[in-house]
């Protein structure tokens, strides 16, 4: 028996979420780029912080998910690299090489703007391993074999272009058990067979009596303890 | 003969990058903690998409450097680690562990906020991994020993827990002319004697041909040709 992989949400605040998330990311690109003088910055910053305090009116516990979240399918509306949600993130978009099997791997996709530079004109180094890391975990989860990163390895062959779409793409490679290894690529989605990155990530899950301890406090939004788990049966397909 | 690490910027708007970059970070960790309802949310979202556009007015070309940057001091207003004005960063503050011995390392504090999950309650591996190269590659530049990111190697012992003030620290352990290695570790400032994770990164100066390539269009803001490079005396210090 197969668990339904996207459990209903409220798809009104799913939309207002994304809203918000599209129109942070716009404002953090404008903030890095803009040359405005030091006044009209301040006025931006005053209302910024308003807009803060405003949405700081309601908020969640720290061990509280999103009401939006699932960790069982990965559904994390805040994910810092696939969030829809998230002023961080590009956000890097994913999808099953083989919608029919779950073991063909994984295809992402993201754009880096200007407020990911590391070297000028190009990626951060770091942001590589961050969307690395992301990707070869979400890897690890659409085969069912979710764990937390014990190890992650990225070899770096050519600077990855700004404001360039990129390819992703990671399978597993090695998996005895607990311990799932997965390997991945980022490419522009000009030149796919080129790397520019390739990464290599090590993924354990934890023993029961460490994932508790981890884990032990984390609810849902309506309080029910939600700790991250494996999925049943391995037919969740990361989502954002 | 040595260079001024420090050389003069304009206050006031350093000021206000500082500002605007903190009150937009304030902006995107309520929006990932808030469970005002969709509407509120919709509302923000045209809020802030008004000042992306307001301060979209005047922007600078990509390959052209905000006018408060020096790569030679690699003062980077906008690094999306280390940035006082970069909504993504946390920013990390970075010091000398000695501030009259350039090779002794340098040690780095930062706290992560919700934005920055992974695994419900602690940071994304991928962020431990960001912060972990750019505090790699600002000790080989505090040692004189700027280079490119070609390989970077994370061991996570333990989960790095959010809103916890972290400590990092990090040294050159091996340096061959153009190839740099350096080791850090990220821990809790509470407890910087355990190790949360372990890094390595392998830094190597580009031969000047490549740098031409990957650099050559890159200027000041006052458009004059501005590439990165190893400065003359090992004296610069990384600064914000």
């Amino acid at each position: 028996m197969s668990a339904d992989p996207s459990p209903a949400y409220d798809e009104e605040l799913m939309a207002a979420v994304g809203g918000l998330g599209t129109a942070l990311r716009a404002l953090v690109d404008a903030s890095v780029r803009t040359t405005l003088p030091a006044a009209a910055l301040r006025e931006a910053a005053g209302e910024a912080q308003a807009l803060a305090d405003r949405l700081s009116a309601a908020t969640r516990p720290v061990h509280e998910l999103p009401e939006l979240d699932d960790l069982l399918t990965f559904r994390r509306v805040y994910s810092p690299v696939t969030g829809v949600g998230s002023a961080l993130a590009p956000p890097m978009r994913l999808r099953r090489a083989d919608p029919d099997d779950p073991r063909a791997g994984i295809l992402g996709t993201a754009t880096l703007g200007q407020p990911y530079e590391g070297p000028p004109g190009y990626a951060h180094g770091g942001m590589s391993a961050l969307l690395l890391d992301q990707l070869l975990g979400a890897c690890a989860i659409a085969a069912g074999l979710w764990g937390m990163t014990v190890r992650l390895e990225n070899d770096y062959r050519r600077p990855v272009p700004l404001r360039t779409p990129l390819e992703l793409c990671a399978r597993v490679v090695d998996d005895t058990g607990r311990r799932t290894v997965v390997a991945g690529t980022i490419a522009t989605a000009a030149d796919p067979g080129t790397p520019l990155v390739e990464g290599r990530g090590v993924f354990v899950l934890p023993r029961p009596e460490r994932l508790a301890g981890y884990f032990g406090a984390v609810t849902d939004a309506s309080g029910r303890p939600s700790p991250p788990a494996r999925p049943t049966d391995g037919t969740a397909v990361p989502r954002d």
